[in-house]
């Protein structure tokens, strides 16, 4: 049986007759093969449930528009999974984890230097990242929704996964494998992502909405906001439940090691969530009138998104007051942005993972128990945090514009007025979502 | 890298210069640490798995009710599991968890006494305890659905997992931490929770369904009781499938060890849950005339309730009994509930988890391989199995009526008629769940 | 504390005043202790992984298939699962790893010999093959949808995990335990089960679609065919990547071992599931002039069965290969089957599943590492390999029409033209799938 392989190696390197220190030695070794293999395990099952975050997202993103354009949202999930799988192994991998000066990594390109055999740890962690940077790709489709033609998003995602989060990556990451970036040089601290997926994912998703322009019937010809309603919130809170399953691999798999901390760090991003979802529901019965679902689904994800920087070093008060301020932040950062900036973003990407991953970023520089402002640490460690959401913002926005005006100005960013009002499921793809259903009031 | 630090440990522990027993001490301290952080990933993974199953409740419940209300019911599970999280952190753990006389804990409220550090095995115990209590929580909206108002619902997810549950809990499973409760002392067997976690929702449930009355139209001017159907059995069915996958956090993540008896709980509630479905078949394809879905995945959901307290101690072959009577019984408990008692459980939640999680626990006195009845244990264990489903039942019916009434009398627990009649979405929550679908005889 | 159970049985293998070797032999011990739960840790998981498809397959074929039939494709999906779960305890598991002289097992049958109590490895064993064997059974439900008799179905479930899958599945697995049969004794190499699942599923699907025949309308009088749309793509793409999270149990899980090829065969399962999704939307947009969604879900799928047999002996970039081959195959195949052979298949599940699982057989005898004809291998493996996916057509085909011929000449296959027309759900199940909405060209 295969299941006794791994054992009798094991009992292979106990069994040489060693005296003292020799038989120490082989005990060791064994001992730190099975924490090894136990660090495998742990670190893909953490992948596979950053795996599922793409259904969250799916779901989430098509529970929120309409039902004329699920298909094409669901398409463009299931792609820039698929074609980010395969950049990051072409390149991506290498400029974020390779031998680096502090920009990006020159090695590790098209799967080169992955260690010896397939039992290397390189695989388990090629795997993790992979989900990583395929989760900062998809947060992009929800601003984009609703208008965004099919071959430039396609475009979009070769290349977001290619170099752009990789580069970023490198930064502030490079160094878990054979890296090293300028950011972490400085003491920059964000454990799961709040800047280097969700913030970088969310100024891209600000530069496309930008460029894009709003859905047709967005804004009335007075300039007033006009809702669009979403066409399944069963889906979308599917969705949100999905996610947050998901984000127990990603903040805690973060350790990338199967050790006592993972449950501490499951503690924080609960606690979190769960504060941001009721503060979201708070704040939009005060300021709508009505407990609203989507904010509170929103503040779900806001508080998720927050405490993705800090979830490692501050208290579980702390966790709970970072997810309620990111909760509270989401409602006013998506009216804001709908309301006052008049820029389109249907399901509120831009708030929730740009916005709250600025601030879990910044979290950390209050709330870390071994450098942040409230705990006697000065204003060193919140500096550092600036410099990196501000660095994050540059870059992923910078380059997210001249991405995006580039597809506009070639192939061409969006639909035509026709297939906007038809659909993209029909436009786009040819087929409905909903076959036989009556739908109406669908504009 | 990361990933290292834990081997350098244990390599530390091994490396010093010791001789014969010196030797050994440390060796035996260094695999005790890997089989802790195994149990710590296990542990873990299984409290994730725990959680998703608030998606299947999310999905069973509003799939099996009308589409005017889905997201009204969304939002209950949403919020019961985020106020739970909160509230038990605040001072549920502690009652349940803490030093007790034999009533209630008196220490780690507020996530006190937490033990050392990040690496502490009491964080992780707290995530995936955290995640039981909601479970029991969430039970009750199912019962309440489609007529209660949103705000008292948030009052009683407040008191049920702050003391409500977590009282209950401690006489059961104190000991696990720091307690020690009166039934545990008798001898009570309840492995993963059929009569602590389901009955209790379950008897909330009965006394929440009867508090409320019926829906608007669900018995006739005759009294005769009138089918309300359920507006999409697919979600519905997704959410059996995410409860059955999440079940196997739930039992076998019970064990909170990673330690050989895994498989054999998995087997054993696999075996209970496909029993209960089969049965639950054939029983209304004999009663009802049809093989009918909705009681075959009640079925599915009536065997896994039934094994959750027997799982470790039971033959396979008595786990497929078990859960084929759980099948047959929950068909008649619904249909009783429904026609004779007159109480409108819209997704039958009193059934699936108060009547099954009863028989499950009472199952242990017959089928348990050390004590049970068909085992030569005399009737002793079924004697405190009853005691203690009884106990189950008068605390949480009890306490449940006076809540209810309590609310009731206060800031009223059910929405007008009118609300009602419209639905509730629009009423409290002012939005849809499938805007721009044409949705018709929806009363 | 239950946790410190294991813990102390380790500090007790250590600390018997032991010497030099005995004081190794110990410490082995312990070690492979804490492996081996490990192991049984890891298979638990990705069984459960690979239950959770259960989840994908539901909602991918009702998703495919029209409204009025979903509810009776959930309770297929629903009961071939509970059924096989029996069967397979009965008797499947000892036809299929019981001791055999080469061509089916003969011990293990209802549970017995499975080794000294709970922590016994064969329940962990248990739980993974009976998932496995259930994936096998659910194959067929999608290319036999809306128009299958319910209570034939049945039947067909009863067999297909009592001996159908079993049989086959000893020739090529039974070493895994205690067989050994002829196919593996030849070097067949099939590491998931590309052949031993997925194309007996899929060949076992074939000939119930030939005896069944097309559903009413599929072909018009001039022979054309017509397409019948899915009616619910969200819930269709769910399962997909619900599908894609289990099959990260379903291959990395088959090493059924805690070790370090976890995140390679990880990796290649990705990187054949992308390239699949790709190319099969490449191939469609050019065929059929639009990226279609349903060519891109069934893409992702083709990669995913390709790649089980090879997984864990091939490169990534021949992952990638042989996924962007079983993509490309899927769309032609699906139209070939429809349009040429003009057999109806409602999902797709002969050319996923069987089709793509030969072609990943096959691809072994290519690009295996070891022994495949581009590694310097010869014709060698690659005539082990189409001998195997020859035994699996003639075996599951030829049993499946032997099955499904008498199942029409004794109780019936198909319902009545009547009963089609109005939709399964009602005519044997009584009930709506989606109350209240307005569905129409609903045939």
């Amino acid at each position: 049986m295969k299941k006794t392989m791994s054992l009798l190696i094991l009992l292979g390197l106990l069994c040489v007759p060693a005296l003292g220190q020799e038989a120490e030695a082989s005990a060791a070794e064994a001992i730190e093969a099975v924490q090894n293999n136990l660090n495998i395990v742990w670190t893909c099952i953490a992948a596979f449930l950053v795996f599922f975050m793409q259904a969250g997202f799916a779901m989430l993103e098509s529970g929120f528009t309409r039902a004329k354009n699920a298909v094409n949202i669901l398409m463009k999930n299931l792609m820039d999974f698929s074609v980010g799988t395969l950049t990051f192994a072409l390149l991506g991998f290498g400029l974020m984890f390779g031998k680096s000066g502090g920009w990006f990594g020159t090695t590790h390109f098209m799967l080169s230097d992955m260690g010896e055999g397939v039992e290397s740890w390189n695989w388990t962690f090629l795997m993790f990242q992979t989900v990583f940077a395929a989760t900062a790709a998809t947060i992009v489709s929800g601003a984009m929704a609703e208008r965004t033609k099919f071959i430039s998003y396609l475009v979009y995602s070769f290349f977001i996964t290619l170099f752009i989060y990789p580069i970023f990556g490198s930064w502030a990451w490079g160094g878990l494998l054979d890296g090293g970036g300028w950011l972490e040089g400085m003491g920059f601290l964000d454990f799961a992502g709040s800047t280097v997926v969700h913030s970088v994912g969310g100024w891209l998703a600000l530069a496309g909405a930008i460029v894009l322009g709003p859905r047709l019937g967005k804004y009335g010809p007075d300039g007033k906001a006009k809702a669009i309603l979403g066409h399944n919130i069963p889906l979308a809170a599917l969705g949100v439940f999905i996610l947050w399953f998901g984000w127990f691999g990603f903040n805690p798999g973060s350790t990338t090691t199967g050790n006592g901390s993972i449950g501490y760090i499951a503690v924080t991003t609960n606690l979190s969530a769960a504060a941001g979802a009721i503060m979201a529901m708070l704040v939009s019965w005060v300021v709508l009138k009505k407990p609203d679902a989507s904010m509170a689904l929103n503040g779900a994800l806001a508080g998720l998104v927050s405490i993705t920087a800090p979830c490692d070093g501050v208290s579980p008060l702390a966790a709970a007051v970072i997810g309620a301020i990111g909760g509270a932040l989401v409602v006013f950062s998506v009216i804001f942005i709908d309301r006052v900036l008049k820029i389109d973003d249907p399901v509120g990407a831009v708030s929730v993972h740009g916005v709250c991953g600025a601030w879990g970023t910044l979290s950390c520089g209050l709330f870390n128990m071994d450098s942040g402002l409230f705990y006697g640490g000065g204003l060193g460690q919140l500096g550092v945090q600036l410099l990196g959401v501000g660095a994050g913002f540059i870059w992923a926005f910078g380059v997210g514009m001249v991405l995006f005006l580039g597809l506009k100005a070639t192939i061409g960013l969006r639909v035509s007025e026709e297939e906007e009002l038809k659909g993209l499921d029909i436009g786009e793809h040819g087929m409905e979502a909903y076959a036989g259903f009556q739908i109406f009031s669908n504009t």
